[in-house]
């Protein structure tokens, strides 16, 4: 059966950026002959404000029978005036969910044409090629009793609860651990295990499933905070890093610096295999929707052209191919092009649908 | 009365780099006359295998009667052979509870002679100069339900709870704001809204008092993930960053990377007012107990030192000795003084009493 690829622009830059990827993918899936079907859907604010539904019956649909969701962007700020409930149905969190999405890989490279852009210095950038298992079922952002209360003394009190149990921990360290095995084989676990016992047991798991399955990978445990220092002064020494979902969220938004831009940053996060052995799954840039710059044409496209690369590795089986759209995009840096987020001062800049073009003249 | 000042040396590298900590403080006291009265009492690994308690009475009964606490480190990893009781009532963060701190100061500044060793550009460093007010009172920290439990399937799973009362973060808040005002006037308030309702609260709560106690302070709210990534790209665009317990462990490990070390990263954490006006306090290095360097005189005692500096501008309301001592650390570091942390490759490094001389010289 041919892939089955949803596109959902979603919000913001979102539709701008989605359109240069599915560009890409079209050129890949007819360059390579792809079995391929692609189908495009509303969803976000402007869909709401159309139909009173932020994902209308017919996207929910076509999400439960995709394979694999090309996703733009959501801006849950701009939801604020909707009714709560609507905004649950149509959030990010809500899609992740019925996905059944579990593991998401947020890859961090450097770009050598980048270092004049960077906060870094060069030698701090050289070689660093580490990625993300981040988590995405469970922590803090599932968790239940959640919600704002009041106490004893009439006092609001915020609530949230952090859970894991073994069979999520166990399910993102296996795909961590076969990860690493086909990259430089070291696995980086990060926990908070010294102050959360849910830290203390991800760790006991961790542990114990490295022991038993995967002794040819080396592991490390880390604490959350030793690793946002790490990946400031020492990235290279990284290849795998697993965490949850809170720790995930920060600590690759952290290491989003050492790429120069959230503009270059792709993810990509799957489900369980299915009976037929396919995951579900979602690419999406890690960056959001960005209400400021939307609508003028000059957002980034390549964290969402690098999601396609994504795609194709993890989706199309399509290694190829995937490995093509990343050449490609190394070789439009490496000849100068730039979007605003990456241009030095005064240096010029490409809109949106220019390094599209500069993508794919190098296909 | 005078200044009752407890220092604790604790664990690994805790008593070496304290003890240069307090050559500087007593230079100090001399210095300015200051009236401080100052003990020393055994805490710690060594002195559970010394006593069979990690904190003796003796201990317990100084910190009950210090004004502030000098503290140098725990090293909770070495202590999981003890019993979890006596670790529990041993632990850091029951000695922040028996002192009811809740707000721990956390300054980063960048040292121009440390440029070279930093994974940062220097155009990237040039003016940082903020602080985080972490939270340090509540949150995941603390709060209950916790632990290890079986599920109905009898799988584990390990639970940690998130909670923040809305005093809790007035508190914080308030201090925050007033610090704020008498640096730069803006404060970023850092949260997670977005996904967890006690970050949302905490949003509203922040709000709420900027618009009745602090309307001449600006007042941003930004997601935790955003700030991580906003550390390294644009760290001068901060001031004050307040935020709650667990984020504020990463982040700040995050931005001292921007020191050039963690060896350079004092702190100070504070209780609310007494009756008598006085806040209790804890001063201690941002850095741990480093065991791996234990021992050998070659921990870098800045961080300590500059530690003091904290104490004297908060608890001694000595401003000027404060001043004084973070000028000799700068002026020890312009003039080529160097640790084995902050030395680059092949440079001569001091050993901790060297670097403790190096400041002394220059007070
Ligand atoms: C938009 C938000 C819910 C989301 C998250 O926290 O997971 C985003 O920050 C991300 O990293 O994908
Ligand atoms: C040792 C640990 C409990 C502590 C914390 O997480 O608060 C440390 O990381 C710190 O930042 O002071």
């Amino acid at each position: 059966l041919p892939l089955h690829v949803l596109v959902l622009g979603g919000d913001g830059i979102g539709p701008e950026v989605t359109a240069q990827a599915l560009r890409v993918l079209r050129r890949m899936q007819a360059k390579h002959d792809l079995p391929l079907t692609i189908e495009e859907q509303p969803f976000g604010n402007a869909t709401w404000r159309a139909t009173g539904s932020l994902m209308p019956a017919e996207t929910h649909a076509a999400v439960d029978r995709a394979d694999a969701v090309l996703f733009g962007a959501a801006d849950s700020l701009g939801r604020a005036a909707m009714p709560a409930e609507e905004r649950a149905r149509g959030s990010l969190l809500s899609l992740r969910r019925r996905l059944g999405l579990f593991a998401n890989l947020r890859p961090v490279r450097t770009e050598r044409a980048l270092d004049a852009v960077s906060p870094f210095k060069p030698q701090t950038l050289a070689g660093v090629d580490l990625v993300f298992v981040r988590e995405l079922s469970g922590g803090v952002y599932y968790g239940e009793p959640r919600g704002i209360e009041r106490d004893a003394d009439g006092r609001r009190r915020g609530i949230n609860t952090h859970i894991y149990d073994e069979d999520q921990i166990i399910r993102a360290a296996r795909f961590a651990f076969a990860l690493a095995r086909g990259r430089r084989g070291l696995l980086t676990s990060v926990d908070k295990a010294n102050v959360m016992e849910a830290g203390a047991l991800w760790r006991q798991v961790v542990t114990a499933l490295h022991h038993d399955e995967f002794r040819d990978v080396r592991m490390e445990h880390m604490l959350a905070d030793t690793c946002a220092l790490m990946l400031n002064r020492e990235p290279r020494r990284f290849d795998v890093i697993l965490t949850d979902n809170l720790f995930g969220d920060v600590l690759s938004d952290a290491a989003a610096g050492l790429a120069g831009s959230l503009g270059l940053l792709p993810s990509g996060s799957l489900s369980a295999p299915r009976p037929d052995g396919r995951r579900r799954a979602l690419y999406e840039p890690v960056h959001g929707s960005a209400p400021d710059i939307a609508g003028k044409g000059v957002a980034n496209p390549l964290a969402a052209i690098l999601s396609v690369a994504l795609l194709l590795r993890w989706s199309a089986g399509a290694e190829e191919a995937a490995q093509e759209v990343e050449a490609a995009v190394t070789a439009a840096l490496d000849a100068g092009a730039r979007c605003a987020d990456i241009a030095l001062p005064g240096e010029a800049a490409l809109g949106t649908e220019a390094m599209g073009e500069a993508v794919l003249a190098r296909l």
